[in-house]
């Protein structure tokens, strides 16, 4: 079976001309994370966004050792601009790999595919999942697992997994955040895109990114979309059943009320609906599987109320609420020792 | 958007050299279904299937206007046997197209593509889904939706969902059967394989399959796994929720109790368990949608039984519960009206 993509590091972080950080959440992500494995950011004239790294050309950033561009902001349109383009052939050109977690496939484009054929370089496009998948079989492995899931789709359930690995490693236990999106690839240096996989391997795909590990070590896994989302619940609900978790953090906006985006008034199920319906359902491939915490984002709440929002929560549900942001993830954390 | 698949009418059923009708159950059902679009079938010699239709080679078939050569059958090991391929490329360079549900895709194949370039018919790997399907966006859409939903894998729901198109066509109910696999898609000569479409456009692909129609008619959609599956409950909960059912069927085979196939000891949920969770979900696109029936395969049970048997589920359910072979469905379309 082909494996999961692996990234090379450093990286040359690509922005573009990105107006600002808004635009540029791929690339802020990974220079927050993995600051370790940035060498650079790559900014073209007018570009708004800034990481935090030091500004270097692609000859450069070779000479700093880079071994892969990373594409961190996402164009308008969708279609990787010509301008840009011109900063990707040059460094397939010198060799340097391309990462590119856009929903275009960049391996397609005969320019880009060229220049990788005379540089040697790879051109990743990490969306792409690996080929061969097998249906999941939903036979219990070793290891401990932890899946984020969430109320809704971008509600941080990238955020609080990176968070809790984050945490439980700095207390000592063994932790790998497993990455199911393109930015979480980025992160970790390889992962599944659950999304893009063909439906009948979605359990399996999660079963390969997560696979048997020591019964003390913890896969902290990447949640995707909801089970009440009305175009991805079916990616949630594989995701699930494939990583078989021990423990699931639910993740939550706090005020958000109605399901982001362009859909009919659609209220969100409520937090009682959410937690039960995925226990219920977890423990088809996991009947021990607990809630351990619930991760809220209060980054619309005044600082005064966080407090006593997270407490009633933590009252309401018996598990400590946090916001990985304000609070750190340290109460859940210890709640799973 | 590219539409799903168009077969065209009639068909040669190719039984190529199966030992027996277990083998050639896809050309079977579409006997059985459809036998206004089946001109004749095509058996080697040592096969030992029979869908009881004329015996006829691919010039014969021609001569009484055949369309297409139908794959009704699944070789060992899953790729085109040889001296398969030597009919299929008769057909093809004969101008009939070649209607292929094997999970092997015959238009990569280079003899066969050539056949068909030179002949002008058309490659059908009816598994592999319309290029640039939309994400489902759950909008409440005109027309009414049946879906048929399972305890498992195989206990009838494609059987199911046809046997009640029948019967609402019969009593003059407007009712088109969707087909969500292979076997559906040649019955119904057109559809779209939900587990062969990447996960994100799941629901989306059920919204495309089963569009807005006129407020009195039926679409009967054709179930795929079960939310119970350790492998496939992502599909049946994307295709739950595109489907927006008005009504559901739950399907099931009396007596079996461990999910089927190699999984470790995997007990089926309870029918209350499995009503429940689909009504539960189902409401996220559908807040209307109820159980209509139960349709329940009892082929291994005594005769004798099958009455008391039904009876007892239609008393603890409070809906009709039927053998679509041994009863037929009447009970559940008279409770639609």
């Amino acid at each position: 079976m082909t494996e999961p993509v692996q990234l090379r590091s450093p990286y040359l972080l690509f922005l573009g001309d990105a107006p600002g950080n808004l635009d540029a959440k791929t690339a802020t992500g990974v220079a927050h994370w993995r600051p370790d494995l940035c060498l650079g950011q790559l900014r073209m004239a007018g570009c708004g966004a800034d990481c935090g790294l030091s500004d270097m050309t692609v000859a450069e950033a070779l000479e700093g050792g880079a071994r892969t561009l990373v594409i961190g902001v996402a164009p308008m349109g969708g279609s990787l601009p010509e301008s840009w383009k011109a900063h990707c052939i040059e460094a397939l050109e010198a060799g340097m790999d391309l990462a590119n977690g856009l929903h275009s496939r960049l391996g397609a484009d005969p320019d880009i595919a060229a220049a990788a054929a005379r540089g040697g370089g790879r051109v990743l496009d990490v969306r792409d999942p690996p080929n061969d998948l097998p249906c999941g079989d939903g036979r219990p492995r070793a290891g401990k697992r932890l899946l984020t899931v969430g109320t809704d789709c971008c509600v941080g359930k990238m955020f609080a997994a990176l968070a809790l690995e984050k945490e439980m490693r700095a207390r000592g236990l063994k932790a790998t955040f497993r990455a199911t999106g393109q930015t979480g690839i980025f992160i970790a240096g390889t992962g599944i895109a659950v999304d893009a996989v063909i439906s009948d391997f979605l359990s399996g795909a999660v079963e390969v990114l997560a696979p048997a590990n020591q019964a003390d070590h913890w896969d902290v896994i990447e949640g995707q979309g909801s089970l009440f989302h009305p175009s991805y619940a079916g990616v949630s609900l594989g995701l699930l059943h494939g990583a078989q978790p021990d423990a699931i953090v639910v993740c939550h906006e706090a005020g958000r009320s109605q399901i982001d985006g362009d859909y009919p008034a659609q209220s969100l199920a409520s937090m009682e609906r959410i937690i039960a319906t995925n226990l219920d359902l977890a423990r088809l491939t996991n009947p021990a599987v607990r809630l351990v915490g619930l991760a809220i984002n209060t980054s619309r709440m005044p600082q005064d109320d966080v407090g006593n929002h997270l407490a009633a929560l933590t009252e309401r549900h018996g598990v400590p609420a946090v916001d990985p942001v304000r609070t750190g993830v340290a109460a859940i954390v210890e709640g799973l020792a």
